[in-house]
């Protein structure tokens, strides 16, 4: 056996997509998998999880670092027995390239009337819409961390007007920021809403009918626009079908939801104005996310420090 | 009167919009309108034209220059008792901006599998589709000038890999180059095509069954996809209906067409992986079309040479 620790895979992801990402990944490691229910455990310094199994914390007890699948670690930090261990999160230009696409895609898909144009399609109806410009719609960014700071200079070199907002203040060139104590001030500026928020006590139930009314009212666009990627559980949804059933929201972009998948019933789905795409903004790919923590436990058993660590207090 | 040259405004565009422009601009100068039938247009100097009256250039014989609604002059080049004097085309960030908006758009649209997201939306389907990055797509773009290289530009920002071809070679810093002679090498290496061409003699006609037949076949979008926002004549659209029908394109983003209003019986209008808009993709800030045709005016009257003039043995 090596002396390079050994890993347990806990990865509810697409199970082919898993395993032709190990056929290159952790040389030198023995790799576990914790769906092998006879398989010891015990000597698995390092596991890789998204929504792991309930009984992987007791099944292998020796654990030093936890990888995270994915970006967000709310559904991590709640986990039962969690151990009092570091919990690293995935961070990737891969990923952060993938939610950008997104959000400027979502931005771009409002300000260029997507909706008005697919609904005249589908009725052979030959109409321009009253097109601003970009320079004219300003999008207000929540959450200014690895995400949210390159999808705001993308929206910026795309021509938006940009903004955010962030727990503690940033200075990004060219992007105007506030900090917590703004956050009024930066809505009524807002005419593009875009979450990139962590789920934390802090931010759940955040985007709610108080807040969606503090957005500018007049802009560009004739009323704001709301777009999340970041957690469902930020959002109040009964709140925002009735912002948008009354026009205080003139449309949407909703990955993430309060319960996932989104319940067949819900109104937004049949909702002209709101896109929706099923918690897909930013997927992580797997060889990235296995490259890079093989990467950190070549860090930590070289007695280097962690990337990217999850502060538990904070909740990201 | 101020020696400053009188203008004719021929703009068959929203005439609201016009009007509300022209109450800042072209102040000294006459300003008269083709619309009004009795006025006497003889002393007209400069016309700023978009599908002008047949008797224009009759009533207006004494013409300098001649300033183009749009950045592209095949409609004017075309144009009956045309005079042999200079014609600028529009060219303005406004313009440029809007177009690249309208390409990443599209381009986004496809590598983000919208198509599918959107009919999974309707039935209420709550399902990932796999999701390539946009290093492994090769975005082709076909017109390297003003709007090619700031769409190629921005694409590549975005995370495409980009490729580009025009008549003469260019040197553009992270994309990869071909001139007419490297057409075929060009398409073989394209996922998605897209077509920022002037319509001139040369460009009638070039996206044709044959062209669709060159492009990448097995990357990783699963086909190609062709997106056009130069002139509808560009395109042969039997082809592209037989193309899209048999997979030899996965898919199409349409702009222009070569009848506009495109037809309702158009069997692109009822295609679910074709979005169309209706020559929307960049329409001409008139605001910036008046100040930039105000400049080029105080120029030639200066004695300076009048910038993005036509070359009419090109045809753009
Ligand atoms: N939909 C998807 O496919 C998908 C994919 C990946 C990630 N995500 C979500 O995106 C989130 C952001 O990812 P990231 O990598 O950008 O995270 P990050 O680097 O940790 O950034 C989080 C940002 O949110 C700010 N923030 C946190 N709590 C706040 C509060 N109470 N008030 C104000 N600002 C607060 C932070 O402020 P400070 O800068 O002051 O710390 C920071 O700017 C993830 O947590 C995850 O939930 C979704
Ligand atoms: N849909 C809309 O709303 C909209 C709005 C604005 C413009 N447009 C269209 O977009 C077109 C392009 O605008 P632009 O301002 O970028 O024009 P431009 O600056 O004149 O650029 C034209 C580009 O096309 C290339 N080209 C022309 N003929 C060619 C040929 N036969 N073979 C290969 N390349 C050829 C030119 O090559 P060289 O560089 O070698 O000269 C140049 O790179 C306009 O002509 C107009 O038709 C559409």
């Amino acid at each position: 056996m090596s002396d390079k620790g050994a890993v347990v895979i806990d990865l509810k992801f697409e199970r082919r997509e898993v395993d032709s990402a190990l056929t290159d990944a952790f040389k030198g490691r023995q790799v576990l998998h914790a769906s092998d229910k006879s398989a010891d455990l015990s000597g698995a310094r390092y596991a890789l999880l998204w929504k792991p199994d309930s009984d992987l914390f007791r099944r292998a007890p020796n654990l030093e670092v936890l990888f995270s699948g994915g970006a967000g670690v709310d559904s991590i930090l709640t986990l039962p027995d969690l151990p009092e261990i570091p919990i690293v999160r995935f961070v990737d230009h891969t990923l952060t390239t993938r939610m950008s696409e997104w959000i400027v895609l979502q931005c771009l898909s409002h300000l260029r009337q997507v909706p008005a144009y697919l609904r005249q399609q589908r009725v052979r109806q030959w109409r321009e819409q009253p097109q601003p410009q970009a320079s004219d719609v300003t999008v207000g960014v929540m959450g200014l961390g690895v995400l949210g700071q390159d999808a705001a200079q993308k929206l910026k070199i795309m021509g938006f007007d940009v903004i955010g907002w962030s727990r503690s203040s940033k200075a990004i060139e060219g992007i105007e920021t506030y900090d917590a104590d703004g956050l009024d001030a930066f809505l009524g500026r807002t005419d593009i809403l875009v979450g990139l928020l962590p789920l934390t006590p802090d931010t759940r139930g955040l985007f709610n009918a108080s807040l969606f009314g503090k957005l500018r009212k007049k802009g560009a666009l004739g009323g704001p626009v709301f777009i999340n990627a970041g957690r469902g559980g930020s959002q109040v949804e009964p709140d925002l079908v009735a912002a948008l059933n009354s026009d205080v929201l003139s449309g949407a972009s909703l990955d993430v939801f309060e319960k996932e998948p989104l319940e067949v019933q819900s109104p937004l789905w049949g909702m002209e104005h709101v896109l929706i795409t099923p918690h897909a903004a930013s997927a992580s790919d797997v060889k990235a996310l296995f490259r890079n923590a093989e990467e950190q436990m070549d860090r930590h058993e070289a007695g280097e420090p962690l990337l990217h660590v999850v502060d538990r207090k904070s909740g990201y």
